[in-house]
């Protein structure tokens, strides 16, 4: 995350080094992780991804769904939108993935931040050609154990969605935790500091007023779990 | 958002028209929204926005900080920032901020879809001269009343500080509310459908260990809300 906040009382060692110049992180280098399970879990708590790329438009960034199989995140769509007909051509993409997880009040305003998840991820998509089992695993990640009770995508469905995913080998992530990194000078003054935390949490599921069915374990549990 | 559940069930009229060809939605246009209030409460309700610009080594996609005032998105940072160098160059930029809001199970693979307010915007970031002004209404975004508390930026410290904001004229937003569109041969399926809700939400206030200081409202006031 972009930031002026120093945080130079981390401790945090900076695990592994940067795939590429690109995902060198220069600001608060601190806060850089470049291992393979602080990448994965980044990824894997996220439901959505922001794509970056480029065409005769302009710069874009745009939301999709995303999930994880191994090092590629997998993304999918309409084989007619603008996002997977540029993907396709081969086109350079940067995704990144934030999870925000609270505000970090210092006692003064400079050393305001917060604490966060991101992932930045630069590569070029590719077609997956058994999006069957891709999307099977997209409704596992969504809903454990729902890839079997579903109606499967039909052979015109199948056709008309577009499965793809990126290396994420060139990637970097960085993390804040903790509380503020106040100056020493301004530790007695008398402002509260602290930590307001934010988590992304289920609400009680809403069921589809036409015909319902029992509930299966991924909906009787979902209630009241943070994400 | 990225899709492609076609939510052909939808009845909710377009707010508007696009501001441009780049911001015209194609892809399920039932869920475009071009109005203001649409897009101000989709700013207001975020910490974090998502910026995409190009540069000699590509296209980045970088998660920063936001604030609204007015008709503006702003955003601060180092000085020193890649991010904040190259819009100061009035590089074309794309900024995007995503709410999910809840995922949405059909009776068919193909119809599971989410629920998510997004803000697309394009444009370019012009600086702010008036940066304490500017700063106070992002402390006053983040914690109301706090920007008469905290130790406000000495010289040193708003010199190390650059703040920009970007027009919300060239904007579109995609809001997807509601319950799953099945396909009505598919209704009757013993498959549980609805809406699994998620909300980001507010957790118990941390104290730094040092000094501790009496809580101010939003700090007593923080615990158990939704954003």
């Amino acid at each position: 995350m972009a930031s002026h906040d120093p945080s130079h009382h981390s401790a945090q060692p900076v695990a592994g080094s940067a795939p590429s110049e690109r995902t060198r992180i220069r600001r608060i280098a601190d806060n850089a992780r470049y291992d393979r399970a602080t990448l994965h879990a980044i990824v894997d708590a996220a439901y959505v991804c922001h794509v970056a790329f480029a065409d005769d438009k302009g710069t874009h960034c745009i939301p999709t769904a995303c999930w994880r199989e191994g090092d590629h995140l997998y993304i999918h769509g309409s084989n007619g939108g603008r996002l997977i007909k540029l993907l396709a051509k081969g086109t350079q993409a940067c995704v990144t993935i934030t999870h925000v997880d609270g505000l970090v009040l210092a006692r003064s305003a400079f050393h305001h931040s917060m604490n966060y998840r991101s992932a930045v991820v630069y590569g070029c998509f590719e077609a997956v050609t058994d999006k069957a089992a891709a999307l099977d695993a997209f409704m596992h990640h969504l809903a454990p154990g729902r890839e079997h009770e579903a109606r499967p995508g039909n052979s015109k469905e199948l056709a008309a969605t577009t499965v793809m995913r990126i290396s994420l080998a060139e990637a970097a992530c960085k993390v804040r935790t903790g509380g503020p990194n106040d100056d020493v000078e301004d530790l007695q003054l008398p402002v509260w500091a602290g930590v307001l935390p934010l988590t992304m949490t289920r609400g009680a599921p809403v069921p589809d007023g036409l015909h319902i069915q029992p509930a299966p374990a991924y909906v009787r549990g979902w209630d009241g779990l943070a994400v």
